[in-house]
């Protein structure tokens, strides 16, 4: 639609979609909206489109993602997460520890956090683990202990959903609900995400393609959800000086093929703490827009990863210099503008 | 417990379990019953068990999987399907398009397993796709059509449950309820699996190493069911010429970690239909205890995974050639056996 | 050319091809003799050749690789290694230490094969060594065990040349040079092996495509040495039960794209002694025309990779239940043409 | 050795070292000078050294690699080639075209690098080739016009030698002498580079473990040459968004074991134009001593590797952009030293 459309316009586009058959998806924009087709099954003539009034352009999207393609919305879309944007300007730094493990520590973590300068608070309530006898999180008390912090500080909060049966709760508590890499394909849990009013943050699956992780984040946009934020973790290699082989092209690449806003996770992507801080600075120069990072009070301390967290110390620097490099690259972009 | 051991000396055992705050796993085998204990966080005392009547040994499992390690069970469980054993002398043939697609179809497939000697009929009602655009599978049409090629055929009939929610649905109809390769680590859906009293069938993860794999099932066992057939599909590398790359290799290796059966999949785990027969051969010779391969009575008009199907004509080839090998390695065992 | 073509209508083919400024192959077959075009930048005519008496087709090759590909020679080339065919109907066996230590154990391990079974000598008298302090082998001792082992048993000998300067000194002594898969894009050594007149052995990378595998082969081609057989030893992947993953789906994919045969090394393809004997059996099921395989007459004595090697009644178990498949498919196949 | 030993406490070392059968190799340092002892079989006893005169410590090296230590040598080592230091507090960079094509195109290359901000041009006279058929380089002509525009534009000059046979050659023309990936385990080559005088640059293997990349530096030093710098240029994995995965988490790995230094190849680490920038960024965030990057005058009609070359303007932004980084970084980090 045209920048300037108005919305008994875009009203009249969804009507025809839905007269012909199809789906409509406004799929709002900081400029201009954009409407995305979904349910046709060959395609669609762009000249049923394209003299109605507000309409800027129809395109024929080339990608089996159709939502999710920068084809059809050109424009960066930003997720605001409890207020705060991602995707635009400037950096978003989310920390906080792998598991909430008591009321105490994750208020702490939250003071942390908020005092080394990060905008939003991380913490698992229902952790997925490799073994059934392993801490699987402190469910709903976990979530309460998260929303305790939230108002004490004023941090969103991030936290896992693991499946469809606990996925209300989380989202009754959650400013952002994660969908985790071991279920990037866990496609009932997407279509259950796509119909949540939450932002999603989507982790990319241990050996997932780039195409792939796209589709996932289509199922959550096919289903209504138009506020996804895409995350790196780390990909299964059989390199083995860091416990996944953190892929930092995936940045510029899905930056290029979709207009979602992605972060990087060099807590999981690396598995050790001293690989956080340099991968955080590269995935900053490369392009993300916002970390995800372990943070703990106490790090040797920590029930689950505790090798893998930043003490308050490090976290403190690694947001003074992931901002310092974000705006370095800000203000080199816009002089390069400029000229 | 001993060979000869009464039920009233296992339930003994059990009791001291449940008393000490455990929790017992009765996981019977063909020659003698074997007792897990799962709920300690620390080492139980082997003295605790041992003097008690009927108690053969008692064990302390060294690996993080503890119902499904071998050290638990020495002997190979058999799993049984629709009365057919999995994991015994005889190699178990499971054969079966891609999708439910028609009614005829199925009828058509099951008549053509069975012709080439199957005894297990595959087909999937629910599909985890790619792409949300993707067809999704017939749901309960797909269960019902499966059902009756079972009261035709007397197959027995292997079917996916994608999620928590469809899961009984799937367990009502099928004989044996088949986890994907995308959801190994989909741990609600493997709890809820736990709590089935159908037989499964755990595909491995597409980057899962066996110690996951193990996990998974793990996670099947120690919710209460012991019927799990662990299923190779060919895992995630950069080789190119196969759409997956089959690891034959794990075959032998779960076997010597773990008493349940394994199967191979050669239709994902190559993805090209010339390569089935021969990675088929393959697997039995490793010593597998069957095959799940795709068949489709016209394999060029399959709505999904055609270019991967045999024809009836290749299947009752494979069954054939996959038989002579196995009977000739039993026949030369037994041999070694009695030298 | 055809089946009955005369050596002068073979040579005035060949005339014509270095006439236009090319370089012809002549690659001879059991049945038809192949002649392999190189050294053009662009398509060659085939109307230049297809008047030629004697020649029965000239075919556009559509491959980057020319002479290695089945188009050019749709006839398997049978390679002799001290007259024993490899890529025949019968399946060789090559059984030896990882490297030659001292004169008695080559000797006492080359009883051990022939005993057991096996057709050929294998162990290194120079050896690639991640590391520069390790054993670097005997060298040109070892290389004169070999012989006298070959002289004792008959048997012919398979050792690895490992750079240029050395090559001559191997191919002096050896029956078959073995190329290393550290080495297989060792362009230098390639066409050092391709101007060799002794059978060439060349291993496939730890990460290597099949393309890549061939283009390799190919440079040994290219140099006029048509006597290459391939050898699948593991790939590089995340999975860690075993050392490498055995790829034995190559087999299939090598022998419908080309004409050389094609072994597998099931010692380094999986690096566990008890995961050999089921990998190899796995690998002749899956079509390989043979085995190279450690062999030591005391593992535990080894100086390297001691842990993957068989002891001698090991080897003589494998060689039997080898033979006894392959002579089975042999009969199903023959029983399936008659047809 | 202290920082003010003197040169005859050195030799005297050194003469003890040899005196014990031993091999004593002398890494100078910009502080101090390292001394490493290899051809002990067992451990060697510090209290033989640390009496002597100049002796700060002996330390017994708990790494299959020695010299490549950090914990041989605790200081950086910085390489100097053509003058410029590489592994000091500045970034290198070095630039141009995937091969040496004509006097004409070097020559232009060089001075686009100059004109931008390079200080080192590189370029491929022999280049190792997939394909036999493919452009191998225009061999010593290359290195004469390589020769030729480090003349015109004072640039030290960066060049692949891919054999020992033209080892010599490509030495005395490069002041760094190229490994490529390919030959990370050409351990002749490596001894062939331990033996030169001029620096080493060794790129990693495809599949290399960061282990095997130390142990094939260790290949050179063993045997005298301590100049090597290390280059991450991607590792082979399922990912095909980029050509290759660049795995940038090897360069805090590699230098928090090694004390020789790193640079990243984002060209060959991504195959793909548009993500060499931001890679670039990252590489130097992630603390890389700098860059080598493909540029050609015109990257479209470049004979090899065009699509991955960056054009000049491209070039000298990306040396800009890394420059500032790198300034940023230097610069807090003194902030953070002083606090």
């Amino acid at each position: 639609m045209k920048a300037q459309a108005r919305s008994e316009e875009i009203e009249r586009v969804c009507e025809r979609i839905t007269a012909l058959g199809f789906k409509p998806h406004i799929i709002p924009g900081e400029q201009r909206t954009a409407i995305g087709i979904t349910g046709n099954s060959g395609p669609v003539d762009p000249a049923e489109f394209e003299d109605m009034p507000g309409v800027a352009e129809a395109i024929r999207v080339s990608k089996a993602y159709k939502l999710v393609s920068r084809e059809t919305k050109p424009e960066n879309t930003i997720v605001r997460v409890n207020g705060v944007p991602i995707g635009g300007e400037e950096i978003v730094l989310c920390g906080g520890p792998c598991s909430v493990e008591t009321r105490e520590q994750i208020l702490e973590s939250a003071r942390v956090v908020k005092a080394g300068g990060g905008q939003l608070l991380r913490g698992g309530a229902y952790k997925p683990r490799t073994s059934p006898y392993s801490f699987q999180g402190l469910g709903e008390d976990g979530l309460r202990y998260l929303a305790a912090a939230r108002d004490e500080t004023g941090l969103g909060i991030v936290t896992e959903a693991i499946d469809v049966e606990t996925f209300e709760l989380v989202e009754r508590y959650a400013d952002c609900v994660q969908i985790g890499a071991r279920n990037m394909q866990n496609f009932s849990l997407l279509r259950r995400a796509g119909r949540s009013r939450k932002p999603i943050l989507l982790k990319r699956g241990m050996s997932s393609t780039l195409e792939e992780f796209l589709m996932a984040a289509e199922y959550i946009l096919a289903d209504g959800n138009y506020n996804v934020i895409l995350c790196e973790r780390g990909v299964r290699t059989f390199a083995d000086h860091t416990r996944n082989t953190l892929d930092l092209s995936v940045v510029p690449a899905a930056q290029s093929l979709s207009h979602l806003p992605i972060i990087v996770d060099p807590s999981h992507g690396t598995g050790k703490r001293d690989k956080v801080l340099p991968m955080s600075l590269a995935a900053i120069a490369a392009g993300a827009s916002g970390l995800i990072v372990e943070v703990h009070p106490a790090p040797d301390k920590a029930l689950s990863d505790g090798y893998q967290s930043l003490d308050p110390e490090q976290f403190a620097e690694l947001a003074d210099d992931c901002r310092a490099i974000s705006e370095l690259l800000r203000a080199r972009h816009r002089m390069t503008a400029v000229r």
